[in-house]
């Protein structure tokens, strides 16, 4: 019996997760849960987050999923250290990106940038003080980030303006690396990298998790699917807006149909 | 017994309606709904937006509430021309707004400024023209300026360069009259008239309310209530942030408390 992955998000963002992984694991099938309904999350409290995402674990549950990733940076910091949801494997994004930034910085000094419940929870620095105590974390919210991105605003004078704002305070810390904690920040990191300079490290949550997944399959956790794969995009509400963008994130791999679903 | 009169929103834009109506009517308690919790309404389809206004109208319903103001502009184009729910007056801000502005212009051309589910909804423009079929209705959708107030970008560079993009290309229609069709629009009244001039006229949703509720007393549908007033301010979700953002959209009229309650 096939047995896909499970992956889910506030809404959209975690596609360009979706993305990467799609790439990276050519044979898996993988189910995706965006809660178009009831997004952002970002500026929602753990409480309210934690019952969400509590749904959408039995939603995919009951699609067999044979493992879920919590692709969205808010959720993980309310689901941080449980390992399984009834049985199934359970990987949230915070604890791979930490893992990567430290894998890459050369001067223990990690910038974290996020939505207001990410970075209110410290999710990140107490993950990264966790593994190396010596390590200087630097948080930064940038909470209109997210509603840029939806407005497709890429590439965009006013974005580089707003992060110029959020981030001209704390790059003064010269530090090397820096954690987008958000599943929508690499859709603008052109924008970004003229902020910070080309010289920072940008640590994404897609190849963080595509190699903790990796891990599990060899660790025997995670069996490989063969045959044709599936991708399915469930969401929770459908605009044309969300439509387009769903197309335009996960361009090149073809998104076949947006399932409407109700939690 | 005394009836509060029921008053919601997506969020806690709708205080700035509030904040007019209990100026305007200082005897009169308030019980309002803010759904923080699935907030914002603006970039969601006709279908869940209405799921979502039902479950609020069945909750201000169970507090014994006289009649129900919705607020929320979104929210009011799904249910435009209902004029009760179970035997309650419903009021929504479009018909009020949309009298209000054709009494005020002075060229028969109005601009509305609004949430992408607003202007989608062609709401103002069908029922201005069934008021005065020669009118000329120039829409906007104006997706980030509510993410701007909620951030606080009030008389902001930022807020009136993302202003002048919406605006730039209606403006050459010359209209002397625009619609602020959403409860956070009066909050960056100043970025607007920046762009839009001095000269125009700007029709809030409050005002435009609070004539349309006197109407209902003066034809004794309502009854004026007596004695010390209350007004309750509930919220489906709560975080610092939207504390904060309650007490300065509601000044100098006081919150006493922020009821949390589950639809």
């Amino acid at each position: 019996m096939r047995k896909a992955i499970g992956i889910f998000d506030s809404g959209l963002g975690g596609l360009t997760v979706l993305k990467v992984l799609a790439q990276r694991f050519p044979n898996e099938s993988f189910c995706y849960l965006g809660d178009i309904a009831r997004l952002p999350y970002g500026n929602k409290s753990p409480e309210t987050i934690r019952r969400y995402g509590l749904q959408i674990l039995a939603f995919l549950k009951n699609q067999n999923v044979k493992a879920i990733i919590i692709a969205c940076n808010s959720a993980s910091t309310v689901f941080l250290g449980e390992k399984e949801f009834e049985g199934i494997p359970l990987l949230n994004v915070i604890e791979p990106g930490a893992a990567a930034a430290l894998a890459v910085t050369t001067d223990d000094k990690i910038a974290v940038l996020g939505t207001s419940a990410t970075i209110r929870s410290h999710a990140y620095r107490d993950t990264l003080k966790s593994m190396a105590p010596g390590v200087e974390v630097i948080e930064q919210a940038c909470p209109l980030l997210v509603p840029l991105v939806e407005e497709g605003m890429v590439d965009d004078t006013i974005t580089e303006q707003i992060a110029r704002r959020y981030l001209s305070e704390i790059k003064s810390k010269n530090f090397s690396t820096v954690i987008l904690g958000c599943t929508h920040y690499p859709v603008i990191k052109t924008d970004l990298i003229k902020v910070l300079g080309e010289d920072v490290k940008l640590v994404e949550s897609g190849d963080a998790l595509a190699d903790e997944l990796k891990a599990l399959y060899q660790d025997n956790i995670l069996i490989p699917d063969v045959g044709t794969r599936q991708i399915r995009v469930c969401i929770t509400d459908l605009t044309d807006h969300f439509e387009r963008l769903a197309h335009k994130l996960m361009f090149p791999e073809p998104i076949t149909d947006l399932e409407r679903v109700v939690l």
